[in-house]
């Protein structure tokens, strides 16, 4: 792939024509492996890039001015989800695979066939990076992980925040394929918007997946269902992923709260999808005095300038409106390498102008809001769009079942006494909600069930064996789970 | 429901109103019940719907056209599909449980929190019925089957060729579904297209379904994501659904595969959306003489004046081609009882216009394509676009891996010496496929898996046991089937 090796310009018309030509060819010899060989693969690509960690870090601090302690973790985690995806690969339950035997007497009225089910992949995948995790949100990242593992070509559109990590990354990745027998086209770097827009309206990709703003994800959905042959566009956007502070856990831990919270909305200068963005307190409980007088990590350089104007505005916004006020900030809030801030506004303002108080502000700044009666919770809650995670904290003996109950229909994960930054890579993690969280609100993009976005089910009726896929044949050569007349 | 029993004028826009807000209360309530609750109110659904047998099938009868005995089987049919739902609700592995047990020494890098995962349902599904099958897919099929069992209120419009069948039926699965505890609410009918519109839009409705045309269903498709808030919709709109014969099953049993073609494509007047509308023959090997002189059942009165036109006029577009001629017809093609028609090309016409010559005709019309060479087949299977199902007829020994590969490729059930109409309810099913065939590739509306429509995840991470949803409590009170640290 000479994409891959050039410098950072961007991908020609040219060159994605024979990116996006060898990608198609790449997709049968890629889909036909047997997962557990996709996972060799896999396996073969994290142990390139954890070999290559002392260049590859480097480059990302220069790139992101990202911390060399966050982004070796980072790494971890990204070679980690790569070699998840393998042992989700080995199992083989992902493929779903069901088989009905031929039945006279099924009492549908009719003889059942004989049919055997399983997932298969959808065909060359267009993947766009986000800026936030160099590593684990970009080239070798978690859509890239799942869709190679579900045994999609990808093609990754590189995020223009860091080229030069995501060209090396790149050409770690496709050689890794490569040596590792993979078929050339499987993954390649696409570079440029223009490059982006073209790929996504190419009838030879067949699903897009996305991480970033609200404003630039919905344009691409826009046009991922707006063409003739519309394909699944898997966007995770915006969250405010809201904290909730009953008075019983403010008088009990109030002090560490506000300690953890401020943690958690700084992290990383504020920018992660699942910063808290708003944290609603009891009036009079001393949380807003814990939160004034908590310590306010020094600012950071934020990821790159579109960032830094970006997050500047919002914050200008935010502090604009009449009934928001400055509760806590550091000397140099609008820098470019902003302190934290923290607003302070009441429910009664949220509650009559939801939209603009809870608006996602990327960088380290979170809203306040105060709140007189515990049932004022509730309102509160039912106040927010889709959320990628929202959070309750609170004593064991709080009254907060319908306070969990609203969230859990508002947002992906719903957390108790933790906080929402730091993802777990799991079989359980769901990082995905209603929108606009996510555009598709059955779906995650983290954890092992993310493969599930990039397969879809075909059905064989009355096959001989020689003909099926090895999970539907009656040896079951894969040893995969399968579902047989419905008992598993 | 005032809107169920009134006559069949158009719901209004206040009548809209309040059967959207009433879905909206419903839908917290609906969804806490158990699986197993709401699978005794599915039965409750079934045997009422078949003790009203009597009264339905001549209602249905008078407004579609459509036979005594295929209603009552299509009747049976419906319950039986409601009934496996409930089987499905009761075995509980539709809710994909999963849980982590918090792990300090995650491979990560960083600690697992415990975490727990669980499908939930939407909120409010908009369900459009479709015309051909007045049962089951229509008031009480299986997207209204579906998207009840997972615990989803629905609101049904009604398709305007059996508006008086669509009233009763609704009233008897309100009733039944009242009578069995289900909240006001749970279900509703909305009639008339502006409604059906405007439900459309409203952002109470979380996902909407629909069975029918590619421009109509396009046509939502495109109201559905293009919301403010984006809502999953799930259309099964056209297909074609190719029949592939190879020399030698032509060779070994021409006549026999000439015959159940014919009984195919005519079944239902060729009003199915798995009707096989093409069927590629080998020159020279009496196939097409053994069509031509096969016997056509006589014409049948089409669904409704607009399948009668739409019908009329993609007989008159195919057969004015400059390179389609007719091989066989009834006495009266064109008339409102049309006799079944047969027309004939040749495969190089269909390579060299693959979009006008594999049209959908909804009605009992096929296409016969005459090939030369076994050579021809794969190239023919790749001028299709995304299918519902694909047919090859074959001997065991013929060289048709390839033929399949493409076809697995191109459509969502591919048969073995079987034929695509007739599609059985059962687990291993698969009713969907690429662009047109649905607007979502990776799902299915018929068989066990079209609840997974209906439902999202929501991970709870670090929550106290009497705070989880049952299915992720550790006592496991509903034993569901479960992921546990990966395992099941």
């Amino acid at each position: 792939m000479t994409a891959i090796t050039t410098a950072s310009t961007a991908t020609t018309s040219l060159e994605l024509e024979e990116i996006l030509a060898v990608a198609h060819q790449a997709a049968r010899p890629w889909a036909a492996l047997r997962p557990a060989q996709r996972a060799d693969m896999l396996d073969a690509v994290a142990s390139a890039l954890d070999e290559a960690a002392a260049e590859l870090i480097p480059l990302a601090a220069k790139e992101t001015h990202l911390g060399d302690a966050r982004l070796a973790g980072e790494l971890k985690r990204t070679t980690f989800q790569l070699r998840l995806f393998g042992r989700v690969l080995r199992d083989g339950a992902y493929l779903d695979a069901r088989i009905d035997h031929a039945d006279p007497d099924w009492p549908m009225g009719a003889p059942r066939p004989d049919l055997r089910r399983a997932l298969r992949p959808l065909g060359p995948v267009l993947v766009f990076a986000a800026s936030n995790f160099p590593f684990a949100f970009s080239v070798a990242g978690g859509d890239t992980a799942s869709a190679l593992a579900a045994g999609n070509p990808v093609l990754l559109k590189v995020h223009s925040g860091h080229p030069e990590l995501s060209a090396r990354t790149g050409q770690i990745v496709e050689s890794a394929l490569r040596a590792a027998g993979a078929p050339e086209g499987a993954f390649a770097l696409v570079r440029g918007l223009e490059a982006g827009g073209a790929a996504l309206r190419d009838p030879r990709i067949k699903a897009a997946s996305f991480t970033g703003s609200i404003p630039g994800g919905r344009a691409l959905m826009d046009i991922a269902v707006s063409r003739p042959e519309p394909i699944p566009f898997y966007g995770e956007l915006g969250s405010n992923n809201p904290v909730f502070v009953t008075p019983r856990a403010a008088a009990a831990r109030g002090t560490k709260i506000a300690e953890e919270f401020i943690a958690s909305f700084t992290l990383g200068a504020g920018q992660f999808c699942t910063k808290p963005g708003t944290i609603i307190v009891p009036a009079g409980s001393g949380m807003v005095e814990h939160l004034r007088s908590a310590a306010l990590p020094q600012g950071a350089q934020l990821l790159n300038g579109r960032i830094q104007s970006g997050y500047v505005e919002s914050l200008q916004q935010l502090s604009a409106h009449p009934h928001v006020s400055v509760l806590v900030q550091g000397p140099e809030p609008l820098s470019d390498a902003p302190s934290p801030t923290l607003l302070l506004t009441r429910a009664e303002h949220v509650l009559a102008a939801p939209r603009e108080l809870e608006a996602e502000c990327f960088g380290p700044t979170a809203v306040v809001v105060e709140y007189d009666d515990e049932s004022q919770l509730v309102p509160l809650a039912q106040t927010f769009e889709g959320q990628l995670a929202a959070t309750v904290q609170a004593q064991d003996d709080c009254p907060v079942a319908e306070l969990v109950q609203v969230l859990a229909e508002k947002a992906g994960r719903v957390l108790w006494n933790q906080w929402s930054t730091g993802v777990s890579v799991t079989y359980a993690q769901q990082h995905g909600g209603p929108y606009p969280a996510t555009t598709a609100p059955g779906t995650t993009s983290v954890g092992t069930a993310a493969i599930e976005r990039f397969l879809r089910p075909v059905a064989f009726q009355g096959f001989p064996q020689h003909l099926l896929p090895e999970a539907l044949q009656d040896s079951n050569p894969l040893s995969v789970p399968r579902m047989v007349n419905g008992q598993r």
